[in-house]
């Protein structure tokens, strides 16, 4: 698949960070959804950066364009292309630095893997491409909100700084995107000390998808654990995911992490959420629950060894540029996206939703 | 995809626990592999339980035979179809809890999408289903052997108890596959309590590959971590998967996280492996190194609460029958052969391996 | 794909002429579908050899054994696993002219692309292993008569002999699979010349698909031809296909090729049908109409000329064993079967069939 | 796959006729391929109308925009997005037949699968949308010209009259991109007498590729009549494909249609080319031969009958606006993208080009 994602929903991103625009095929959209630019840029701007001191200052001003698969104000069920031309670009910091491997960054295995990269801000591995995949997934998004699901990521724990409440409205009130206005404080703080210090940090990432009806996740191979993985372990920086009570089930015995079954206003549900939402890879109407981690933003300024593969000589680096200390607090959005993307692709495949024209 | 797994090296899966046999199609091996029914039966062997007290006194005696896609001992690049009779089956347990959703099992979920289920032993959503896939990984691994990839996993935590060291050679010496013998020996205790108390317990598997070349991954979809992730999050019972220092992550400076780059006999390489052998999606080369979260058993003899979905009315169910109380220790055969199989597929994919004879 | 066919409905062959089995595994067929081994039986007997003079004296009494999939005389969802034993195997004539490169047939194009094959009976190259997509076929047509599609495949000319009227009822009454009665007893008497004379003849089979609804077909890369001329075109010896009035659309004008718009019984229809069925890629409610050119044999007793490829010298080669004359006779089950599996992910693929369970 | 096409090379097309743009994106270029926008450009002129008075006059002034996947003049292995602006749209002449169901149009089945349409000039069903296809394959072009593979399209047929000689320095030479002078000027005199009439012709486009090496293609289902077919097929108006002697074959003899090994300068090769250059689905080396059938333009300006879908009630249309009488003049350089496209991918997927960068 590569640079597709998705079976019946699908969608293809392309570009570079320093190139002349990023965009997004999405190919599969049912016909008759109402939808507009400006629905897909407030999704944009949810990610954008350039919003506080906590995120780097390139100025990604994004502004989507539909180009196709729109008539009327409605999709036609053809593919729908959307492109962002990229503005702010200063490549100078990355011509002085093209042959030194940015530790943590996919410098080294580009180069080796394609014999020749386009070194400029990232190329492709940077996380802009991931604007892309938000607006793919704002139609995702609008599409599941006409069946009442709802999906929502914030950050859970930077710098070992966790939310010990979780208020919905409070995500998009500051800067971390943190349910938990105390903790949000904190963490805060926590980033701009290792900024100061030259230094970055990581996080973790909580998704929650209300309203999900069961039935979604396809045996063996599509089940949703399987789909969601690889949707949010193939964005940048993360190095790990776990569903319901996840690393902690470990350490738990059988008749704890069983969630045992209970009837809700003559609904079979489950009494507890161990299972996150999801069993034998199918979803049970049980909110679904998943955690990212998020590996700190690699570009630092503090001196760090290095190789520069031209000269085959040690080194050492130090990344300038306007970077996030934190690129987990832009991740949110993002994992809300990729898991908008991922449901809707279940709800055509078990046919809850027609894949020609909305009913 | 559903039963099917791979995009160049594939295998579909298909059969239930309590029916006639189980099988698999292995598409897409080159022609010219030596392989023969002992390599694949040694996998299997590794995977049976019925070897000690912590395991299922269910007797798998499993033997594979291969139906199609060799002649004269190799392989000719044709699908290979590998069979396993099921043998040693006692249905009789499952028919007076057919209308009882057993907690933590997947009879809901496949009641409710399915509308029907074949509850025999939980049908295709049984454990027994990834016996198949031990086949498949044996050919996977046969193909990976001949480019020196050699992939290992071990448990490392059972309920709370760790390995603390790694002894690659004691891993099959013992019951719950540990790589250390003084851990592995509080393991088997924490076990036999939990089975005593009709309870189960959970664990953490490690699962390592070494002489991956660089290169493997396909950004921005088939990121090695995607790819990786969609198979183990697919096994059966695993609830969170992890790369590198996974978790840790989250409370680390970038200064820390960053591996740097060093010269090792003239070759690129990284100091540490925080990155797990993965940077960008893309192999660097370094081990790679993956952990997983297996929850414990569903199947316990304690009385629980369920639902029997026939009278709608709560009962409760005490699950009798040949269980394992901790299927983390059958697990890593299962975790080695969705590993082989997904670098296989990359190798093939990155021109590694020729996809029509091997060279 | 290589050995597995289709989106949503997808069958995955395996098996070589002579060897121990061959095999499909139907993925993706809802579940609650009645049917049994009877049911795919019938249809594999349409396609059996050994029962006239025309076909080859090989008796495939073949037997199929459903091995997984099913409960209680319905689907479960689960991918279904069918299987053939081989039987009546005589591998001996082909021994002999194993290093010679049989023209018409894959022993040349196989043995470079994988340099070795299984050289016994063509191996997998062989049209026995259509005999699994037949096996496949009854499934899909099973759920697609739940909707009234029914779908009808003779041969429309032999050697040169046409059919001149359609009997749907004569078509398994004579040797040929001709819905013409006495159209048929003259392509006998060719058939039987040529084999006399140590040839082969070829011919053209039409395949009729009554009742489909409109609306299937996903442009622009899974139109219904495209998608029906894959599964055709992926049919031993097929060589061309053509769809409506096909080739004689070259010498038409638009006014006579279009096919104006009319009211039938209050529903819109077209006049004529020059279209076959299809415009746009998508089905319009007429009969689906397409034909297939099926070479003639390949294994000719008269001597050919030929390359012995381990001498590298000039050879010459008369097939013996027990061959076909006319493979065409035995094309139209396995021409019906693909166009019903192509259907069925079709009817899948748009909606009006519900992937999990049937309504 | 719907909008994408491909398993290792890959494009995705989207756009529609009267809509802001058209465009696709190339996935699975292997890096370091040199090409630009002037290569692609001179593709996009081959295809373009508003040459003669036998095309169309809608003036499609196509300049493609190359957005990604390159840098310093090297495709980078990333996708590549270009990108044709729409200009010269004039949608008023359908503004008042948009409920007039156009015969021979995909108007009444996108109407009644979508439920709703872009009617402006065909939208996405337009063959507007095949310039996307000519870029993508301009690049697949490209690389295939560095293994000396080299594909032509011509036409072979218009109205009855035939093409009786093979220049292909001709092709480009004349108005109908026919190898052959003289039947070059008889058909451009049929397809001005039949727009003088309103009316328009269909034809043959055959396409040859030289060079290709043997070993493309995979069975069973990707068989490169399966796969060639698929694209060939899948291109608008086209009702038919056959290869090699095609359908001629119905009448031959196996000891005439079998092509006899010979041996040319060592090689091994076949001295007839009936079977056109594919046996068993995989190439053998010989050139490889197919022939398409072009349906006349749907698009007449004499009176049909039709329904008027809003009243449902018989109308009559003379569909004006700007038209190929003879839509199979445009065909080839639309046939070529296509078979290099399928060509490059087999390339990859059997292993004769790498997919990570060029060797």
């Amino acid at each position: 698949m590569s640079n597709t994602f998705g079976t019946l929903f699908k969608i293809t991103t392309w570009g570079e960070s320093h190139g002349k625009a990023i965009g997004v095929v999405v190919d599969g959209c049912p016909a008759g959804l109402e939808i507009n630019e400006e629905d897909v840029q407030k999704e944009l701007d949810k990610r954008a950066p350039g919003q506080s001191e906590v995120v780097t200052s390139r100025m990604e001003d994004d502004k989507v364009e539909m180009l196709s698969g729109m008539f009327e104000g409605r999709t036609t069920g053809m593919p729908i292309s959307m492109l962002i031309y990229n503005k702010d670009i200063d490549s100078s910091k990355y011509e002085k630095i093209k042959y030194l491997l940015r530790p943590g960054h996919a410098d080294f295995t580009y180069q080796m893997k394609y014999g020749f990269r386009d070194y400029r801000g990232g190329g492709r591995s940077s996380a802009r491409e991931t604007a892309a995949r938000v607006a793919a997934g704002a139609i995702a998004k609008k599409l599941l909100e006409r069946h009442g699901i709802k999906i929502m990521a914030y950050v859970k724990e930077i710098a070992g700084i966790k939310a010990k409440k979780i208020d919905y409205n409070e995500i998009y009130k500051n800067n971390v995107r943190c349910p938990d206005k105390n903790a949000a404080r904190k963490m805060e703080q926590a980033i701009l000390k290792a900024k100061n210090e030259g230094d970055s940090v990581g996080g973790i990432c909580e998704i929650i998808a209300l309203n999900v009806p069961f039935g979604l996740g396809k045996p063996i191979y599509n089940k949703l654990e399987a789909d969601l993985g690889s949707a949010i372990l193939g964005i940048n920086a993360v190095k790990g995911i776990e569903f319901g009570s996840g690393f902690e089930l470990a350490k738990m015995k059988g008749s704890m992490s069983n969630d045992e079954f209970v009837l809700k206003s003559n609904n079979i549900a489950t009494k507890t959420n161990h299972h996150g939402g999801i069993l034998g890879g199918i979803s049970t109407g049980m909110p679904i629950v998943m955690r990212a981690v998020v590996k700190p933003a690699s570009s630092i300024l503090k001196k760090q060894k290095t190789i520069n593969y031209k000269t085959m000589k040690q080194e050492s680096i130090s990344v300038e540029g306007r970077h996030d200390p934190a690129t987990i607090v832009r991740f949110p959005p993002i994992a809300e996206a990729m898991t908008a993307i991922v449901l809707a692709d279940h709800m055509l495949m078990s046919g809850k939703m027609n894949p020609d024209k909305l009913n």
